[in-house]
Order: structure tokens, then sequence, then C-alpha cells
């Protein structure tokens, strides 16, 4: 499992005066490409990974005065060349804020399709699922 | 059916040259906002429809070179309390970027919870099933 | 001089419900990188502009109401390896939303610092002096 | 003298790989508000001031390797019913990305226009020229 705290920043407000709907997959985006580095070594992007599918319940709204979010990314399912996660975020006193599952594809660099996942990688990954 | 065409902004790129994945939900919250005003008239923000889930599958990635997109938004059911919807984001050639599914919660404007469905949104509402 | 029509998002809101500033510059930089592709032929990016400064005067908030922002981008001065431009953001009614000057220096794709601009490129930009 | 550190997102890049020149204005907004909320005592907001003209000289350009930014706020001169900042966004090893002036307007949060800053306000301000 991996944690990641991030700052809520003015700019993701919407007229509502709420985190807008998108800014939670930017948050989800952060927590799981550094999840992916620390996993990988450098890391996310290297190795290329892209977003296949994404699944959000929004549960709580989150404001300014929220101040910042946890971000918790867990490693669910590895397929052949594909990857399953949980991921959540949470308020700073622990109130689930959305509940999401994505699945990521491992990109071939060169050809641009997907990859089957490298035994390297597979070995990483696997320590992540106990 | 309401169809809306939004025009791709080079901020909606991200460093790998692609619109990002939390943009994708922006081109749905355009879409789907305009579709609400047009039925419910003035619409999407004042009757209080909040996103509580959705589901994307990235199909195709977008880059500036696309110039826009195409947003399709159908009703698929009517709930006592929500609507859900597809949703589709579509190059400019037909291509289907993305395809999503949407919950949306009416919202009591006073109370913040959910709110039952006015007989007069419902009877709107249902004009678009058909 | 060109205009460019910009449709006003819902993201590009803050939680005072009007246009976030730092939206106004990607109005500015969408209707300058149309207006480069223009003059020089695919374009802004392939030549390589960057900006290295902008002033922005912030005359009036802009809402979702508005629905649009027209944006002017006109030449103001060519130099040895920059230009400088004014522009404008326009509410759909013609009331100035915000006045900038801009200047973008022309860089060097290879060495990465600034460099001259080229005969070519002088004598298309010229033609938008007049 | 306010710092702040802020973490570069992914989401803040744009496709040339580079710190988006809008995303500038949320770093400075993002420590502003947080130097105003310091300053004034919850805050920036409810206090009511305004952005009314911003000059940036970008310097360096920021990439994702840079991983984060100190902002840096410096109060110039206080008027009848503005401020004035000096403001900076350094990389981490001190290096200055980007250097910026803003003017800021006291907003009367009734009737919409300017308003004289308070005793109190001035006053605390003040202190923060030395």
């Amino acid at each position: 499992m991996h944690e990641k705290r991030i700052e809520i920043r003015w700019r993701d407000m919407d007229a509502l005066g709420h985190v807008n709907n998108g800014v939670y997959l930017s948050y989800l985006e952060e927590a799981r490409d550094e999840w992916l580095d620390r996993v990988l070594g450098r890391g996310g992007q290297s190795w290329g990974y892209v977003l296949a599918r994404v699944e959000v319940d929004f549960r709580r709204e989150l404001a300014q005065a929220d101040d910042a979010v946890l971000v918790r990314i867990a490693l669910l399912r590895i397929g052949t060349s594909s990857l399953r996660t949980r991921e959540e975020i949470l308020t700073p006193d622990g109130m689930l804020a959305a509940a999401a599952e994505a699945v990521l594809v491992a990109r071939d660099l060169e050809g641009g399709g997907s990859r089957p996942l490298s035994p390297e990688e597979r070995e990483r990954l696997e320590l992540e699922l106990r």
C-alpha cells in the first residue's frame, strides 16, 4: 500500500466551492505515479503505464477548509499486461471522500500498444500484493 | 441524446502530449451540464445534481492535432432520486476516445442530502429516454 | 490582428464563481498559438516560441453566464529574437475583461536558448504589423 | 516575507514537458492566499482581496524532476485600497524560475467595487513592510 498526502489548492475548487470531480483523478494520479516510481524505480513514466479504466465513487465533498487529502493506492491484481488497483481519497480526519478502482496497462513505448509485464516488473509488483 | 462539440485546449494536454485523464471528466461535465440545462431549463446547477459515480473506459488517446471532441450524453435510467447516463467522447472523425457511465444524484439544496425527483423533473426527463 | 472565440468551461471557475486568474493565461495562449499557426504555418509549437513575460490587467470578472470570451492578439513589435504582443479578453458583448502584453522569445530547439528570427519568419510577421 | 513550498503535480505540465505558464499564477495564488490568511487572520478570502494586475517574468522552465517549488511573497507598498507585492518562484536549489509583481485590491463584499483598507488591516499589513 502506498500513501501520499496532497495539499488542496484553491484552483482545485469549482464554483460550488468544492473540489471539482476531475481533480479527484489528478489526486489519484499523483499518488499512483509516486507508488509506481517507488516500486518500479524511476518509474511510472519510463516503464510506461497508461490508465485504461477508472471507476470512482464520490462519497464526500472536499473543500478548501479540508486543507489536504490522503490518497491510498493498493495493488489488487496483476494480469498479463495490466494491473488493477484499489484507490482511496481520505480527508485529514480519515473520512472517505472517494473510492476508486483503476486498470493500468503496460504500454509498449515503441509500438504504442500494450506489452506483457517483464519478469522483473512482475517480481517487484508481487511484493506489493501482500 | 445530447451532443456537444468541445475544442481541445493546449492546457488539456499533459507531458506525454495527450489529453490528461482528468480532463476527460471535464469534457463529460461540459456536455452533461448543457444537457441538463436544455432538459430541465436553467438548469443543471439550480436543480442541483451531483456526480455520485463515474466509470470511464479510455479507448484512444487524444492530442492537440484532434482539435476538438464530440461528447454524447444519453439517459439510461431514472431512479427515485438519481439518474444514470451513458456518455461518450468521440474524435472529430467519429472514433471512440472514451466510453463512460455516470450516476447523478438530485441534491436537496437546503439540507445537503439527496432528494426525490419532482414530478415535473421526472416528466421532462422521461422524454429523454425514448 | 487575430481573434478567437473560446467557450468558458465550468472547470474554469474557482470557488468565488469567477474564472480563475490563471485561466486567463490559458485563454490568451489558445488565441496566441492559433495566431502563430496561421502566420507562421504549423506553427507556434514547431517554430518554437516561448512566453518570456506577461503583464495582465484584470478589468472585469468573468462567470459561467458569460458563456464565451473573445480573445484578440495584435503584434506590437518585432525584435531580433522576440515579439511583443498586445492581447485582450472581451466578453461576448464587447466589454474588456483583461488587457495584457506579452513577450515571446524564439527558442533554439536544439540548443534550448534563444535564436534570431529567420528572414522568412520576419517577413511573415511584418505583414501582421500593419 | 512569506514562503510556501508547493509540490509540482503531473497535471501542471503541458505537452512540452514544462509547467504551463498559467500554473505559475496558481503557485503564486497559493502562497499569496496563505500569506493573507496569516497576516489578516482567516483571511484572504473573507477580507476580500482581488488580483487586479500581475506581471510575470518567466526565467526558467520547471519540470516534474524539480518535484517542488518555493514561492516567496513580499509586501512592497500599501495604498488606500490596494497592495503591491513582489513574488518569486524558486526551484528547490534556489534558482529563480519566475519573478512577479502583483496588485491586490480590497473588495467591498457588499457593493462589489473597491473599498479603503480598514485601520486594523493597515496596521497588520504595515508590520509586513519591515
